[in-house]
């Protein structure tokens, strides 16, 4: 590209900018008579799931979503982004059951949902082998990926919800989650997760778990906050412990995982919320390897006075580092660069002190008191950034999985 | 690539042939506000147009298409490849006042049609400057292309163009062609362009010309028949003159016209009717240049017993080439590579003798009768190509356009 | 790419052409201990081995290697477009003994050859496991590629080959044939295939084979032709029968082995002969599959008035095809789409006969008189291309070769 | 790519690592030839100069390049990664010249330079237009590239400096800097510009200009450290006051001036002198925007105890930002985003502090004695990194330059 036309300009009113004015488009509605044949399956199953997913975000179909599974009672599971198009906090959410539910789901509705590696390929032995699926996505090329879908809808997420509603108070169909077999089922995995979640998240020794900050940062913020969140059993963790109760409110690494988006994500949103949506606050949930791609933007967030308040959740490094006895004798070891695995970081940095180079002063907390004290001073302040830097336990860890990550089927 | 992976195996299977097996997808149904819109800005034009392009022929849209203009008597014109969703020998197609439609319609419904270099990107001087756009395609991003459209809907076209005649019932709109000042003034341009091809195609004098060509082709072929056509003038003109009645019944060269595609595209439609369409016969109409490109595939043709009917317009050229005796005075002439264009190509060829390299024999045609003759007996044949050479004047050329190819807007 | 652009006009004199009008680059020498360590390692092998590649044809190199073969007396082989640089008829050329070659020799000098797949790698089983390698190549890049060269020389071929001849002149190494175990080990091979290829060549039983259809064609084109080449087993066997003795003299399909290039690199021949040497003449060998690619240009030949001499050497397919019984048999079959292979062509398919398209008459040949008699006329004919097709025995092939084609180590 | 391929193993015996295992090739030498039309071009010149390129770095030619210039007093300019082959302190360097040299010059011998953007393409206005070129590159690729160069050696820089020194002494070519006209031409541009430079970089008024700043680090850090750079003013000012003595010690932004690349730069720089120079010393120059993309690299040099020193140029923003009072209005006005430009940064940011996120303190500097004790201090640590941060003068700026940069000659 020379010089001369990088630089050259145009007039504005030669500049064609109609589709950039043009108002939202208007998507397609679905097929009537799909939408029977998804009341069908979905009235006939033995185990019913829906999976709300980022599509529904993106259309702005909560209302309908919403209706639609508060009228029919069936279990759904969000997916990361897709979390907040029906209230994290709604009794008919799953995600705590998440693995039985896509085990033993006989018609999964996927609502603007992919089976991509984020739902295993919709694969054994992730998913039952005879699972029939149906399909709702406004891309056409995405219908049967995967698996071959019972029935492929080509529509809007929100007429289709509409539509299927109506469909299916029709035919009077409602599950009792106090009686029906399948909420049962789900039912004793959620109670036997919670209790597991509860005791996690109660053992408040220090240094802390994973369990106990995030219900500690959750019992903190506001529940309309936008959660952006990056890092690996950070935002693993997270996504089961903060909860979203609106859609488009929380910022995942995305598709592809990539590290060092949040500070830019959180950026964004303070922005919009700046000018869409004044006092609503953005809290950036940041792993402690996460925070060191782009640590640097909380001068973009002082320079232009955003209000977002910086959790970092440090555990010396990349699913976990050292703690400070074993980081010390590496240190006074021989040859560091020997002794170090790539994903272990210096211990028990004090990222909070970042505020110090702008006159500020950031959090450092050890405690869940620490951390409800942090929080609620991030939350005091509205024209300037927040970091609350909480050090924990290098070793914690998930729940042991079913299954190991990126689980494949046979194929 | 390895040849170990080259030639590598998988059973079948464990090959995942889901998506392959799966039925046709049904399409998003457009929005019913925007199809009242739709409506509305229809019946209150003055002078509405109806393009109907590739993507209603795709969408198997020809019954519902027809229906609507049967039952609104407006104007319609064809993409190259949306020809036949409705009948060319429709009353209401308007392809002979081309120019004259697009440069005065004050609403424009583009049914599966794209505003590209082939619609002039829908800018003046083409178009009005004012003119409405409604806007029908699967494919929403590509909604607002060009220019901004009153109307975008996003839809099947099948659904939209049912749902869009019920709607103009309703209002009880529909045009009177012999009463209507916009079907007046079309039909003045439509007489004229008449009289000029009647002229033009009348005039048998040897050498012949494009029209007299064509119209002596069209009047032999099956109504029913599948054209496959590429070449400069010949593809241009022969687009007039020869009639499609059928949807998904003519293969042009395309987007990007890239010549050599003909034979390929009539062996494969070729295929298709020996197995779903006995008895259907497959006309290619080539240049002589694009002939050129790919001419060697009637080995093809006869290996797999195809009747295919190769004519070939041959003007000696690529938009014209030279008559026989400037030809032969380059050929005295001292370098023939000084003196002859890329463009001209060798007088005379006798392609239709590439017959006889099978055993067979060839058509050669210089006049209307042989054109007639020739059809004839290649129609007779039924287990193995047939090639009609048809000579004509070498500055033969189309009716002078009020408007250059490719004309741009000032932009 | 907008019309305005593809269009735009720019004075030649603001065109920079410093560029192309430059002399043509003096490329760089070799170091000198290069050139000593190189001549230490081919004066103390056993079985030394050149590989004349075309780097040394492009670097127009072949007075200075033909002066290193012929001191040194090492025998050599070259890569198919190395051919000519040294004679294909010189003594020391051991292409008839080229497996045993590879595989016995202990120290190689590539030059401008490259251990591609079309020499195995370089890997056993094709060559010996501790095979020296001494690589001269103007490309850094490619040194020490496929296998770690002893010697890596990054060097211009001609000056680097001048500097060779002069050391080993210095050591007076010289092999001597005549009693030399190496010699004689590749001189059984060569014998050995003398008498095979003596035997097939010999054998003018109808229909011919492929060494009997070269051996005619090698005895009557002048042994200054440029040959083209392109096929699968025409172009293979072809290389070992149709001899090259001098460089940039032979055109095959190339590193992809990419079909349908034949006819165009002979008019690029062509042209050129006519304007830097009249009355050289190129001999465009081609399987009837190949031919099918491009033969369209036979009207390029005509139209320029080149006296390209086109040999089809015709087996009815891909590697072969079916003999005229087996053909009529599928003809009469049901299906011809299910009986016939996709690399079986139709049979006995009389391409001679495109010359009649132009008025001339081409060359039908099924014996080695017709063969004879054919090249001779068109040696005769100047101002136009010649068609020679002969029609060989479908079932003819190569000699049984030890290792399989793209034959891979271990690894 | 699967997760499968991703994590799966080889044997390490199986991994063919023969390339790299290899020595280093040795590259070509000039042909004999060229070097002579070299040494004539160079003897018969008015006014000679050399340009000493990141390629002659790379051959590691300095030796040789070093006599070729002692012994010719031919006066010589380096490009930025050029710098150190012959030293910035060589009484024939005439990099305070540069314009004027460039300008001037009637022969140029390019050793390992490329007449890009960085050397203004080799075109008028900033080149004589009929300057004659001597090219030697080891890609034969860039011969001729941007100019047609008088004489094209395609050569490793070592041999060619070589032969071309013993050329010259043949031809007893060497200017006398002391009477010949050009050096004369030459001195007086730099006895200006190192008035201007003198003036500058005495004036230590506060806030400090680039020129003090840059004064005060050379004269205090080791002539043998390895200099990282990167920002824009920080950049090209610092190149020309920062002096390099041995070859590749010095690491800029590059080709495409991609800022954030100096840190790692410095880590890897830092890992190298750890293994191969103990005791050698990084100094890594950034401007403050430049720091912006990767300072938290810091942590990364704390955990492998790497004591690379980081001196920050602060001037709050890219080519400079507000001064306090400015900054503090524009943080009191109603809206921060309408009123920053997008290349200002917030005011007297203490990145310094940087060092106390890992229990350290960093230097801030506002004067020349500051600079001085702050890189005394940093060079007694040993053990980990230390940032000096720098507060300039938001204003300060380049000596005004006789052409913009990126000037274009008319084409």
């Amino acid at each position: 590209m020379p010089a001369t036309l990088l630089t050259a300009e145009v007039d504005e009113d030669q500049a064609q900018l109609d589709y950039y004015a043009a108002d939202p488009i208007t998507l397609g509605h679905p097929a009537p008579s799909l939408v029977s044949q998804a009341a069908d399956a979905l009235a006939t199953a033995q185990r019913p799931l829906v999976i709300v997913g980022k599509g529904a975000a993106s259309a702005r179909a909560e209302d309908a979503v919403r209706k639609l599974v508060e009228a029919t009672r069936v279990p759904f599971l969000p997916t990361p982004m897709g979390k907040g198009v029906v209230p994290d906090t709604s009794p008919y959410c799953v995600s705590s059951a998440r693995t039985q539910a896509l085990l033993k789901a006989d018609v999964i509705l996927l609502l603007g949902a992919r089976l991509n590696w984020m739902l295993h390929f919709g694969q054994t032995p992730r998913f039952a082998k005879d699972v029939k699926i149906i399909q709702v996505d406004i891309s056409p090329e995405e219908l049967h990926n995967s698996v071959k879908s019972e029935v492929a809808v080509h529509s809007d997420i929100r007429p289709f919800a509409e539509a299927l509603t109506a469909e299916l108070a029709k035919r009077k169909f409602s599950l009792q989650p106090a009686s029906h077999p399948w909420w049962k089922t789900l039912q004793e995995k959620q109670t036997a997760n919670a209790e597991f979640v509860k005791a996690q998240s109660s053992d408040t020794s220090v240094p802390l778990n994973y369990y106990a900050v995030f219900k500690a940062v959750q019992a903190n913020i506001p529940s309309d906050a936008i959660i952006v969140s990056e890092g690996a059993n950070t935002m693993d963790i997270g996504r089961g412990m903060l909860l979203n109760n609106l859609p488009r409110h929380r910022l995942d690494a995305g598709t592809f995982g990539t590290m060092g988006v949040g500070p830019g994500f959180a950026i964004a949103a303070a922005m919009w919320c700046r000018d869409h949506a004044p006092g609503k606050r953005v809290v950036c949930v940041e792993g402690d390897s996460a925070f060191g791609f782009s640590g640097m933007e909380i001068e973009t967030m002082f320079r232009y006075k955003l209000p977002v308040i910086v959790v970092i959740v440090n555990n010396n490094g990349i699913y976990g580092g050292f703690d400070k006895e074993t980081y010390n004798d590496i240190q006074s070891a021989g040859d560091v660069t020997l002794c170090t695995p790539p994903t272990a970081l210096s211990n028990e940095v004090r990222y909070e002190k970042m505020m110090e180079i702008f006159g500020e002063t950031g959090h450092l907390c050890r405690t869940v008191d620490d951390i409800q004290a942090a929080v609620k001073k991030a939350l005091a302040v509205t024209d300037r950034p927040s970091i609350i830097n909480i050090l924990i336990n290098p070793q914690s860890n998930r729940k042991p999985q079913a299954f190991n990550w990126l689980t494949e089927s046979k194929l």
